[in-house]
């Protein structure tokens, strides 16, 4: 099963594609989309949904898990973090059914055991469990590859896309 | 020239098509693009993209102008009004660059000439300005037609879409 594990953003978009075979995981690639200030927000919007497109065309994903959002700053970053969000989704959508999110805790707990670990945690556990040299950066593209091993997590409950 | 108008919501997004030459405007259509509660959220996205792709097919906007959203009742609601919008800029994005965006105090300046009128007033000038026989209904799509006639009267200055 190859899963893409995609942390939404509005200025980085991390992403992150695990292929797991029973227990065994591979970290096959991962990276963010970018977009920048000052750019018409439309513009970034189709970079965002063009970039997803082209990691689903690129990796062929039997799943696409996205690290959920549930707080923000304040409400203009919520709405443009939403945009950001939808614009993935969209994407995603056109592409396959087989949508999927996991809270923050919910990815804490399945990679670290512990719902409260800290970034660092989950960082180490990322690279422990891909067997990996270095931890990946950006923490966007690290939160995006966490996102993916939980779904790929034999224990976790799958959480089908929300209904809201 | 003829201007779509959209006022982005998640459950109801309304639109109007207003036709102006001049200074004389007439309402083509208007109408409210529903998604329905209890519905995965993907597919409720792309419900909007849809609609507003058919829009576009069906009235070719020389422009597109939506009502900005600056506000939300909380961070959750932003998160998901922002993805709404998400869809409906990626829609539009596709179709035109030529988009604009107005805060609802523009609105209410462009069409009563008061910053801070109220719903009814506003209502009660685009069924005046487009010599209608009623106020067109629901809210949303009112709304979607003052953001269209504001775009399309003279003396307003044409809100690029926001860079952010």
């Amino acid at each position: 099963m190859i899963v893409l594990g995609i942390d939404p953003g509005y200025a980085l978009m991390g992403w992150g594609v695990v292929e797991a075979e029973g227990s065994r995981m591979k970290l096959i690639n991962y990276g963010c989309i970018e977009t920048k200030a000052g750019v018409p927000m439309q513009n970034r919007l189709r970079t965002l949904q063009l970039g997803v497109r082209d990691l689903l065309n690129i990796y062929h994903p039997d799943d696409v898990a996205f690290e959920e959002l549930f707080f923000a700053r304040n409400v203009t970053t919520a709405l443009m973090v939403g945009a950001a969000r939808g614009a993935a989704i969209i994407a995603a959508a056109e592409y396959t059914q087989n949508l999927y999110e996991y809270t923050p805790m919910q990815i804490k707990q399945a990679i670290t055991g512990y719902g409260k670990a800290d970034k660092k945690q989950i960082q180490q556990m990322v690279k422990l469990l891909l067997k990996l040299d270095e931890i990946p950066k950006p923490d966007d593209a690290a939160d995006a590859i966490a996102c993916a091993i939980t779904h790929c997590q034999a224990g976790v409950a799958k959480s089908q896309f929300l209904m809201k």
